[in-house]
């Protein structure tokens, strides 16, 4: 096979691939937004099909060849090509290593587990969910001993959510996290704010939905490219560049935990709404690690959204649409209250103090999990005991314990971590970035373009065309170092709490 | 191949149709409801693949063969499966007379049409949606003559929707209904009432959703099978019993127009959702023919929902949501309201005495179009000419004239008649069922059951499995008869207006 077959080829095999994963995003988004709840059988029906094509697409003698001769050409070819060869490799060998029928029921089994948890978690009913549960663990552990044997089972998996990430990198960093961490959380606990009383109102949904649009015109996110739905656990997902989505969650007694979930979300979408035209309908159209996306969308809600810079545009926004529930709210009040920090139950709605320690509980129950340490019995126990013993507070019901995210559902186990990490390279870039850009001034004015600009040069542009060891050197200025992050923390929540 | 050997083939045949059509049709939902405005490019890319490859699965002489070998046993086979043969063979003869690039560019021709329709009809302008339309009509042609040369191609289009339809039996029945209703319409276009008080008022949309999910309740359907959406043109869509969409558009200056909708798709709805569970995931789980679908939706919209017994249980619900709005409204009025008859611009809100020659109209303009005695830029002076002549109702703009549907966008051509057939065929149903149900005691006490048990029984349950001429005889009490339906609306209007 010449190159310029192989990639004439890899054209052919791209269309399907975009057209076959395109259909299966949708089918997603739309059964965890607006489809009937009983809807799940027909679209299982209807995803384990389109799974079985996108394997055979995948897995057959022509691709393998395809992929080899264009590699195997290195320099010759161009830049996005060989690349575009080198992403579809790891999709070849990660569905190579599972015979087709296994990885057709893998799609079954996540789209059942999916409606078994939405129902699980209204009845705070563990037991009904660890079927689900067990097969979903099962499944991965084979996989993961199928491709690479040699590796323990969840550093293979949150290589896939993390380039490179392993427990020999992780154990250390939340280690550090943890230590730098809970003097300060148990210090701030001490001096417990009381909750303002702006903040016990009711702040009705219809308002809550046209905020949430106003937010997103502040993040500069165009709606002509990306809608925002409303689900059970917000998400983004993005097809290209044009059709973006987002979703929220509404809480009639709370606005801001729908507006941070706007903004997260929005960081997601800008990294694929600014990825580069050449690059869409390729496999290269979206973020290139979950690590690096969720840098995008905890810088944007945290290191921007809880800044008290914000807190000017914000409060303006706030008082358009609530002028009854803002009333005489000053700016400082309003910094106060989006930074109250308290050890708490839900992850998502947790402070930016003690969010990554929220992280580090699933990341030690993953572990013990995939180690075969835990059963899934055992989970809302250990689970409890660890919000006991790290964050001081006790879980009433799993609903609001472990049933509360939706990630091992999908089979996302190996993806918490990269809250974590992407949160602790968010605050890098930001120190990188304040070297050349006036960050604090552009957002008081309200015009984020700036710092959007910023990380679209140096982050989003790419897409998946960069590895993660050539943009987050250039991003970061240098590498990882969680003692950046737990600076950060201590020295924001110093101020806030006087210690 | 043996019988038991095509019959095993069948089912993988109808395994790929189904999950093909379930993408096809959630990618179509999602784009008519939430999706980002700017992504069709991205959804006709998917929707070309899947087209492809339904069609690669269609034609190709291993599932001819399939075919002909069930049909060839006849008797020795079980009605369902000889009856999923003759379906699958009628999309089969009509993929067939196609070469896979006409079918493949026919699915992204639609979706781009779409996309131009609706922002054409936003800025009421013909000339940019002509293109498409030609290209359309173009196409249709071509395909009417590949399919039936020897029979016009309209009829042939017309067949697609209505078995059996043609100019032949249309003509007709068209000049009936016009003839008939012309004089009743004119006298009471004489003695038009005055808009009464209560709809000059604002319903808030927050309100009419309420209303709309109430509505939905009182008509029986259940909200884990059936979701309702929002749209620029209601429509149905159901995937299988359990995965029923409908769809309206809300006006905060009159909560009937959307109210009609619900009731309108709703019926479609429940024409899906009762079809018999074996008939599901095959090709027979949907209405037989569109004829027979608006049949059930006009019913509930009609005959049910503009009845005087329905306007009762109307005004409480209507009282539990907008008790502001209703004050002191009486049944007798509100029966009034919802029944004001006069010539008017838009289809979809047209009263039940002027509709069916909205479809005339349509009727006549697609038969020209298709003959060739229409060019496409010719078509809003004919559309404003027979507006002005037959309902004597000036267009004043595209907007409220030929660009207010969305048929011709997405190929549609030859629907139309489906609308004024199915109304005539929902009288001759009525008539039946009154002599054994006693439908306005149980309309009056908001319990619709008895009136969908029937329609379940006579017509729902069997999906496709039934031809229309083994259906419409039994519900009908006998053939289309177009003098029931006018003199129906004789009756009802000239009580309503003392003529």
């Amino acid at each position: 096979m010449t190159l310029s077959e192989a990639t004439g080829k890899l054209n052919e095999i791209e269309k399907a691939a975009y057209a076959l994963e395109h259909a299966q995003a949708v089918l997603a988004i739309d059964g965890d937004t607006v489809a009937p709840k009983n809807s799940w059988k027909g679209r299982g029906k209807a995803l384990a099909y389109l799974g079985e094509l996108t394997y055979r697409q995948m897995v057959n003698p022509e691709t393998g060849e395809v992929l080899e001769t264009i590699l195997a050409h290195g320099k010759d070819t161009d830049e996005v090509t060989f690349r575009r060869a080198e992403v579809l490799k790891e999709s070849y060998d990660s569905m190579h290593v599972l015979p087709m029928e296994e990885f057709v029921a893998w799609q079954e089994l996540t789209n059942e587990a999916g409606a078994v948890w939405r129902e699980a978690k209204a009845r705070s009913d563990w037991a009904m969910f660890s079927s689900c549960l067990e097969r979903i663990i099962a499944a991965r552990r084979r996989y993961a001993a199928l491709k690479a044997p040699e590796k323990p089972a969840y550093d293979v998996l949150m290589d896939e959510y993390e380039k490179g990430a392993s427990m020999e990198t992780l154990d250390p960093f939340f280690r550090t996290l943890r230590d730098e961490l809970s003097p300060v959380i148990r210090e701030v606990a001490a001096r417990e704010k009381p909750v303002p009383g702006f903040l016990k109102q009711v702040w009705p949904i219809e308002g809550q939905r046209v905020f949430s649009e106003k937010i997103m015109a502040l993040q500069g996110i165009d709606p002509l490219n990306c809608t925002l739905g409303e689900t059970e656990h917000p998400f983004t997902n993005g097809m290209n560049k044009w059709d973006v989505r987002i979703t929220t969650h509404y809480h009639a007694e709370d606005p801001f935990d729908s507006m941070y979930s706007v903004i997260h979300e929005g960081g997601h979408a800008l990294y694929d709404l600014n990825v580069r035209d050449d690059l869409q309908f390729t496999c290269l159209h979206g973020g290139v690690t979950m690590g690096i996306h969720e840098s995008q969308s905890r810088f944007y809600e945290n290191l921007i959204g809880r800044s008290r810079a914000f807190c000017g545009p914000l409060l303006k926004i706030l008082r358009e649409v609530f002028p009854e529930q803002t009333g005489s709210l000053t700016e400082e009040e309003l910094y106060s209250a989006i930074n109250l920090a308290k050890p708490s139950l839900i992850r998502t709605e947790a402070d930016e103090l003690t969010y990554s320690l929220h992280v580090m509980i699933r990341y030690e129950i993953e572990k013990a999990m995939l180690a075969g340490d835990l059963t899934v019995k055992d989970i809302p126990g250990e689970w409890n005991r660890m919000y006991r013993e790290v964050l001081g507070v006790e879980v009433p019901d799993d609903r609001r314990g472990c049933l509360q995210d939706c990630h091992w559902s999908f089979g996302g186990i190996g993806y918490f971590p990269s809250y974590a990490l992407g949160s602790a390279y968010g605050v890098q870039m930001l120190r990188e970035m304040e070297k050349t850009v006036h960050v604090w001034d552009a957002v008081a004015r309200g015009d984020l373009s700036p710092v959007t600009g910023w990380l679209k040069e140096r982050i989003h542009q790419y897409g998946s065309l960069k590895k993660p060891c050539e943009i987050l050197p250039a991003a970061m200025g240098g590498p990882l170092d969680a003692g950046v992050y737990t600076g950060y923390l201590k020295k924001k929540y110093g101020e806030l709490y006087h210690l």
